[in-house]
């Protein structure tokens, strides 16, 4: 346990016409960005819109075949995963970030569509009515720890090693893909209790944050708010009492905690 | 165009604990049936919960694992797609079933859900916080049709062909999922536009239905309830301009027509 699931599914607009890069290499890259917004219930009841900007990324192929169809202002879906990356910096910094590989990208017909999205401030046009869905499981390479914001809220902030296997040039690969979870209030509450290793699924929606590091940066950080935190069931490979490691297909999850971001570089 | 997208997530419980059997052919099976409810918004604005009992299917090795985990009452998250199946029945008569064929099955760990079951009239447990969504791309069999029920709700009933390409004893191969969709209200009446062959995307969520038949007899049907449908933008391969069929990869689904429930078969 736990082989991982990873699945996005994200309906939005695209800000901007994108343009087909080839890597040194030769694989052709398109990066979309898709804009939209997701009604949120704050804590008093009130419903609000959240607007979100999130970057997806085709190789190949099928980058090629879509770089046409996919213009500024059209509504399109998607469905992904999400992938971790991690480098560092050239002062010796150590970095990561989340992106949204596409498995399938599907621009909508635009008919009878009017009035369904918002101009934001660059002029660019967001997805009123979107959708942005994450469906993952995992285990924690940490235990969960609960905290409140200044204001008096509850939550909690997981760290999830979501597992990939994967066939490339006839050998079976193994990808390890960090995600950072955030609860709110009673879920919050709830998922503090969540131990290192456990494996678990998150329903959730993905988000994007900035804040100012110590040093006076601007950082930016795409994250998973969670909706829905279950517990599975340990399965039989599990590790039992007195095991220091847990066995999550593979990955050791205590060298996971090696690759995730230091807490200190995280705003809360 | 359209490629088929057939997602499954269901979250409920165990209603009584599976028995696994073999085919003829020596083929571990395990059905099991989950049972949870949904919070439904009717069109006065009001909340109801609507309660739900889908079977899923487990095959092979898999099955046997998990015969041992899933006891009734034990909540359960599944994710799997729809399959569709036709058969004659002894007098000749042409019935089909949809059953949602399991991808990954994992059992929640019980602890702290106290109170999120109800008891239903068999004493079986039904999950009341219970996840059913559906995600489907695929093609229309036939023009939307918009009707009302005797009360005055506008219902429109979509046939949707969805493709699956799989690989078997080293062959490719293709399956057509034939999926009954409704939409009700507001999405009804615009859904009622759609065209034969047009490609889309349906979210939605799993619902049972039963009907007395015109000879009498009690019938039983899943189909999809949607809560939003998009339509998708025809790929450079759809049929053009006289095209008497729509080629959705490699399906024509003229001949989906054939396999399709007829219309009087169903309850409106």
């Amino acid at each position: 346990m736990a082989k991982g699931t990873n699945r996005v599914y994200l309906l939005g607009t695209v800000t901007q016409t994108p343009e087909l890069r080839y890597t040194p290499g030769g694989l052709a890259v398109l990066e979309v960005t898709l804009a939209g917004q997701d009604k949120i219930t704050d804590e008093t009841g009130g419903v609000r819109e959240l607007p979100w900007y999130h970057r997806v990324k085709l190789f190949g192929r099928y980058a090629e075949l879509l770089a046409e169809q996919l213009q500024a202002g059209t509504p399109t879906f998607v469905e992904g995963r999400l992938d971790y990356r991690a480098w560092d910096t050239e002062d010796g910094q150590r970095r990561s970030a989340i992106d949204v590989r596409v498995d399938r990208i599907e621009p909508l017909n635009p008919e009878g569509r009017e009035g369904r999205t918002v101009t934001d401030a660059r002029g660019q046009e967001r997805l009123s009515d979107a959708l942005n869905q994450v469906i993952l499981i995992g285990n924690l390479t940490r235990d969960a720890e609960l905290r409140y914001t200044p204001q008096g809220t509850a939550v909690t902030r997981l760290g999830l090693a979501v597992n990939e296997r994967y066939v490339s040039r006839g050998q079976d690969q193994e990808k390890t893909h960090f995600i950072d979870v955030t609860a709110w209030r009673e879920l919050a509450e709830w998922a503090g209790e969540l131990t290192k290793g456990e494996p678990v699924l998150v329903i959730g929606r993905l988000v994007n944050d900035s804040w100012t590091s110590s040093t006076g940066e601007r950082r930016f950080v795409t994250r998973v708010e969670a909706k829905r935190i279950e517990r599975l069931t340990r399965g039989p490979g599990a590790g039992g009492p007195g095991a220091q490691t847990v066995q999550t297909g593979g990955v050791d999850v205590e060298e996971g905690l090696e690759d995730f971001p230091p807490e200190e570089d995280l705003p809360f």
